[in-house]
C-alpha cells in the first residue's frame, strides 16, 4: 500500500553473521556464495559476511569460516564483487588482535563494525579507531539496548560522536523487546546526540516486531538498516530483507533474486538443518527483556513445547521457587 | 520494555472462526471446548466461535460445525460460561437467514458480527439491525480496505454511524497489505466518520505487521481488536493474540492458558495437519495488495516453494504473459 521511496535508506546484510549465531558459522563456500550473489544483485547496499576474530581465541576446528572471515578465503567465495556493495565484518570486543587486520590496500574487506555493550563504549571506540587507522570504513553496534538507561546512553553515545569517526551507530535490540514507540524513544536519543554519524537499527522478531520496529526506525530518522534474508538469525531472527526491500520502493532494488535464495537454499536449510523465526519460547523471554539463552537452550532440550512451564518458571520469583 | 497499559482496549478471539477458514471449521468439539476455557480463563473480552450460516445454503457433510455455530451445539461445547467474556457469531451477508437467529432470551449467543464489503454496507446496515432486532449485541468488519478510496469508506461509515447502532466497526486488512502508516489514515476517517462506535481492527500478517498494525491502531484510537491463539488463521494468519495481550498490560490479562494451549493444541496441529504463518508466497500476495487466493493455491499444489516463479507471474503485465 504505503508508497515511501525512501532513498536515503541503506541496508545491511547480515544472514551469514547473524544466521552463523545458529550454527557456528558452518555455512558452505557454495552456499555464502550464493547468498552474496543474490544480495548483491537485489541491490542492497552493505553485505556482512561473518564475524572477524582471531585463531588464537577460537578454534576452527568448532567453527566455521564464518568466524573468522578470512580475507583469502573471502577472495576464494567472492569471486566477483560489484562496485554498488561493501563487503565487511564484524568484530567483538576482545576477540580480536591488531594484525587481524591487513592495511585496507592489501585486503577485500570494505568495512568493519564494532559490537559493544554500552559499558564498553570506550574500548569500542578504541577498536572503531583502530580499524579506521586501517583504512576501513567503521561502524558501531550499541548491544542489548533495552537494558540501559537514557542518561548513560546519551553520554556513552556523546563519546562516540566526539572520538570516533564511524559512519553509523546503530540500535540493537538484542533481546527482541522492543515496542515501536521504544524505538522512537531511542532513535530520538540517537539524533539528538548524534551529529555527524548515520543511525542505524537492528531488530529481533521475538514478538514479531523486527520489521515493524524498522520502520519505526526510519519514519524516526535511522537510515541505516539491517535485514537478514528470510529473517534468519538467532532464535527469533532477525527482520527479513525481502519485507524491507520490499516496504522501501527504491528502484534500485529487487526482491526477485532474494526471493529465489530463498526457495534454493532457506527452505531446506530450515526444515533440515537449523531452526529460527517466531516461537513461544522466544517470545516469552522478549517480552520480560531478557537474554534469549534460556530459550535457546529450552529448545535444544526435550521440553522445547512446555511454553507455560518455562514462562512460570521465568515469572516465578527466585524466593518463591 | 514499554509500559502502557491501556485498559479500554478490548480484545476479540477469533481463533476458531478465522482458523476455520483453512479446515472448513473442522475442528472438534473437543478442541474449541479446550480453547474457548484457555481464552476465557485469559481475561479476553470476546469469543466469536464461528460462523452463523445457513444449513440450507452450505452441506454439513462438507463443512464442520463452526460453519454453522448452532444454539444447540454450542449450549454443549461451551459448557461453563464465565460472565466475563461474551460469545458470538459472524455472519456474511446472504450466507445466512432470518430464521437462523433465535431470539436472544433464547440463545447462547451474545453478539452478532456482520462481515461485509464497503459496496455491500447498506446491507450490512439491513443484517446488522436484523439481529441487533432478535436482541443480539452488532458489530461490523469492513473487509478489503486495502482496496477501498477514502472518499467511499467515509460514506459508507456515515451511513452505518446514521442507520445502525452497531457497538463497534472493524478495519479489515484482508490482504495483509497495510503499513503502520496506513493503518493510521484508516484509524483517522474511521474516527472522524464514527462518533457513537467503538473502531476496530483485524490485520493479517503476511508481511509480519498484524501484531504491529493492532499497536498502531490503538495507538491512533482503536479500542476493540482482534486476535487468534499463535496467530492462527487462512493464509499467514493473524494477530497472535498472546502478544497482544503481554503488550496491553491490563492487569485482567494472563497469558498463561493461551500458551497452555499452544503448547497442548496448537504445536501438533501445525506439525501434523493444517497451515498457516509468515511464508513467502503470502508476503508476495500481501506486498501487492492483493487477494491470497493464488498463493494459497500455490501452497496446495507441487510448486509451493515456487516463489520467483510466482512473484514473476504476479507482476508481469498480462500483454507480456
Amino acid at each position: 500500500m504505503s508508497m515511501i521511496a525512501n532513498e536515503s535508506v541503506k541496508v545491511v546484510d547480515c544472514t551469514i553473521r547473524d544466521g552463523g549465531l545458529i550454527n557456528k558459522w558452518k555455512f558452505s563456500d557454495e552456499m555464502v556464495s550464493a547468498v552474496f550473489s543474490a544480495i548483491a544483485a537485489s541491490g542492497a547496499d552493505f553485505f556482512e559476511i561473518g564475524y572477524r576474530a582471531s585463531e588464537k581465541l577460537f578454534d576452527p576446528k568448532e567453527f566455521g569460516s564464518w568466524r573468522f572471515s578470512r580475507d583469502d578465503v573471502l577472495r576464494k567465495v567472492i569471486a566477483k564483487k560489484p562496485d554498488s556493495i561493501k563487503l565487511g565484518v564484524m568484530v567483538d570486543i576482545g576477540r580480536v588482535e591488531t594484525d587481524d587486520f591487513l592495511p585496507k590496500d592489501e585486503s577485500v574487506v570494505d568495512f568493519v563494525r564494532v559490537a559493544t555493550y554500552l559499558k564498553d563504549v570506550r574500548k569500542a571506540v578504541e577498536l572503531a579507531n583502530l580499524v579506521k587507522g586501517r583504512g576501513y570504513e567503521s561502524f558501531i553496534n550499541i548491544m542489548a539496548i533495552s537494558t540501559v538507561n537514557s542518561y548513560d546512553l546519551s553520554e556513552g553515545l556523546k563519546e562516540i560522536e566526539a572520538e570516533t569517526d564511524a559512519t553509523a551507530v546503530s540500535i540493537v535490540d538484542s533481546y527482541g523487546s522492543l515496542y515501536p514507540d521504544d524505538v522512537k524513544h531511542l532513535v530520538d536519543i540517537f539524533c539528538k546526540s548524534l551529529k555527524t554519524k548515520k543511525i542505524g537499527f537492528h531488530g529481533h522478531n521475538n514478538q514479531q516486531l523486527a520489521f515493524a520496529n524498522t520502520i519505526e526506525a526510519v519514519q524516526c530518522g535511522a537510515t541505516f538498516c539491517d535485514a537478514t534474508v528470510n529473517g534468519i538469525g538467532r532464535g527469533a531472527g532477525n527482520c527479513p530483507i525481502e519485507l524491507l526491500l520490499a516496504w522501501l520502493k527504491n528502484p534500485r532494488y529487487n526482491i526477485e533474486p532474494v526471493l529465489k535464495a530463498i526457495q534454493d537454499v532457506f527452505v531446506d536449510l530450515r526444515e533440515k538443518e537449523i531452526e529460527w523465526g517466531y516461537l513461544i519460547p522466544y517470545m516469552i523471554t522478549g517480552m520480560l527483556n531478557e537474554h534469549p539463552r534460556t530459550a535457546i537452550a529450552l529448545r535444544s532440550s526435550d521440553k522445547k513445547d512446555h511454553y507455560a512451564d518455562f514462562y512460570r518458571q521465568l515469572t516465578t520469583p527466585e524466593c518463591f521457587k
